[in-house]
């Protein structure tokens, strides 16, 4: 076993050690995508394909469902936390240790070990998760080659604390610009002021009240914010302009049109001067409700929470493939300097998904 | 009459060219300030004081009344605007010729061709009043020699296009900070939110209905205003942190003390987590029923105006001295590339001052 190839033989910690090794930060995964794609591709019962630092191998067994398991190579820059280190508690420390190249591990000791599995299995490897969402690799595959993602389920292997996160809220971010007039603060009856006139504004979102709707069992939890709010000439000068940035994190069962639509009316009676959408992106739906959904909470057990932030399983749902988030780890450590996970978790998620896969 | 000294024989329009052709951009005063200090001291019949680069004259005839003409020395930076320019309107074009030289020229002219008025002289040049105020050189004559500057009435020489413009409005500038706790903006309710905590400052401010007293027959303008707002930590995240700059141009009946008090009291119910005095400086009451500012009113006319904005009025207020603006030029024009002055204006100050003090 030479340094330019991963021994799959080993368990899926000690592969962890052996990714985090190779430093992957986004837009320098190409060494590691290479390392991933030769692995895979001495795998007999496995095709592989490739598109640019991406790379897709699935089995063709002719199951009754295919299952998608997938995790991205890149991490975070390295904050002098590389190489990994085991400490005396079998804690693995290091970049990418948690987020998420223990997930990557656990989708190549699948890859190796399972050759039989009980569901047609498609592994996705790619690049840029941790940078802007167009350079995203699984963005792109999707985008180039749909059909590399076709499946009746997802798992991404991002960190969850081995608990399964179902679905994911969506985003959106919009920029309110109320308009003045200038004038000297000494004669302020000469102009207009536009920080005052973006309290109405600011008082729709203090008195606003979030939705809570449970969607699958789930309850997901809303928020309509500012997150910034600039204006301002100069301290003797009324000012003419100010920006309001509102983000709202809506439930999956609003789309971008419905999310846009209703922050359009919460402040349809405000004044803005314009309304720019800076951001969005939806939300999925969780999908638990699906044969292959119910299959692996039952074999991995606990109990599903609802997803928050917005995590790629959005681009699982954009198909038609619903998803969740299941990997080992704490998502509160990811692209920290004291980055870490117990190997037993690794262990853990590794040991579950096979006997979902197997039984 | 060599380069090196004033000729004050000049008509005040003349003698305005002259001094706009000498720069004294603020804190570069020492050259014009030496000529006018030479220029006194060859009128036999007023005793000159210098501290730094103030030049201080009086008489001492023994009148019941002593009035103080002062102007400041200095102007803004020039903008390729000097040498002065007459053109074939007679209007007089160039780096000061409005703010103030016309007016200091039309101090020359009294203090040269006036030597036995009606009432005592004091006559007040400085420099630095163009910049930051703890330079302001009539503050530092106020400081070190209180003395030089005692009088019943003080008419500042600042353009104000030959119209009398009473007192002037005090203002307070204050920092409203709120507080809150930073959180992803996917979890708002693990947060608190500053920007939305400043909801009821901006209300009141908008709401806000400032006073129009009216004190010596002058009818001032309160305003309350919001000249600055700044939250924000990053889009995903609850700001913890919003500031708010308030800034408070309050008629002259009211002290600093109970300006502070009042903006104490409109936002006393808005939670705020600090509340910082940024900057502070008082109003001047008109002072118009005094006997020496009533013979003033009347004999250059018209009818007088409140002064919104802060002026050295509020410095000779201070030292219990009422004080107007009189002076050739157009208050707008100030400060710009194309500051002018039209030349019958000068005379016509010069004409109404000697007026006063001769008849």
């Amino acid at each position: 076993m030479s340094e330019s190839e991963l021994d799959l033989t080993l368990d899926a910690a000690e592969l962890t050690a052996r990714l985090v090794d190779i430093p992957s930060v986004s837009g320098d995964e190409k060494a590691l995508a290479d390392l991933v794609e030769n692995a895979l591709r001495g795998l007999a019962h496995l095709t592989v394909d490739r598109h640019g630092n991406n790379v897709v191998a699935r089995t063709h067994l002719g199951r009754a469902e295919r299952v998608v398991l997938a995790g991205h190579l890149d991490t975070v820059p390295i904050a002098d936390n590389v190489p990994s280190r085991l400490d005396e508690n079998d804690v693995l420390w290091g970049c990418g240790t948690t987020d998420m190249k223990s997930g990557v591990a656990v989708q190549l000791r699948i890859a190796a070990t399972v050759p039989e599995p009980n569901r047609d299995l498609t592994f996705v490897f790619y690049d840029q998760e941790e940078v802007a969402a167009d350079l995203n690799g699984l963005g792109k595959v999707a985008a180039a080659h749909p059909d590399w993602l076709t499946g009746d389920f997802a798992v991404l292997l991002e960190p969850s604390d081995a608990e399964v996160e179902g679905g994911c809220q969506g985003t959106l971010r919009v920029l309110l610009r109320t308009k003045g007039e200038r004038a000297h603060s000494a004669r302020s009856w000469m102009g207009a002021n536009a920080i005052h006139a973006a309290s109405p504004i600011l008082a729709k979102l203090a008195a606003y009240e979030p939705r809570r709707p449970v969607i699958d069992g789930l309850e997901f939890h809303e928020g309509l914010n500012a997150v910034r709010i600039e204006g301002g000439v100069a301290n003797n000068v009324i000012p003419d302009r100010c920006t309001v940035t509102v983000n709202f994190r809506y439930a999956p069962d609003r789309s971008e049109a419905d999310a846009l639509a209703h922050v359009r009316e919460v402040f349809a009676d405000c004044d803005i001067d314009e309304f720019v959408v800076d951001d969005s992106s939806p939300g999925a739906l969780p999908g638990l409700s699906h044969p292959a959904a119910a299959a692996f909470m039952e074999a991995v057990g606990g109990h599903a929470m609802p997803k928050f932030g917005w995590t790629d399983v959005s681009r699982f749902s954009a198909l038609g493939v619903p998803a969740v988030n299941y990997g080992p780890g704490d998502a509160l450590l990811a692209h920290k300097v004291d980055e870490r996970v117990e190997t037993k978790a690794i262990l853990h998620c590794e040991e579950r998904l096979r006997a979902w896969l197997t039984s």
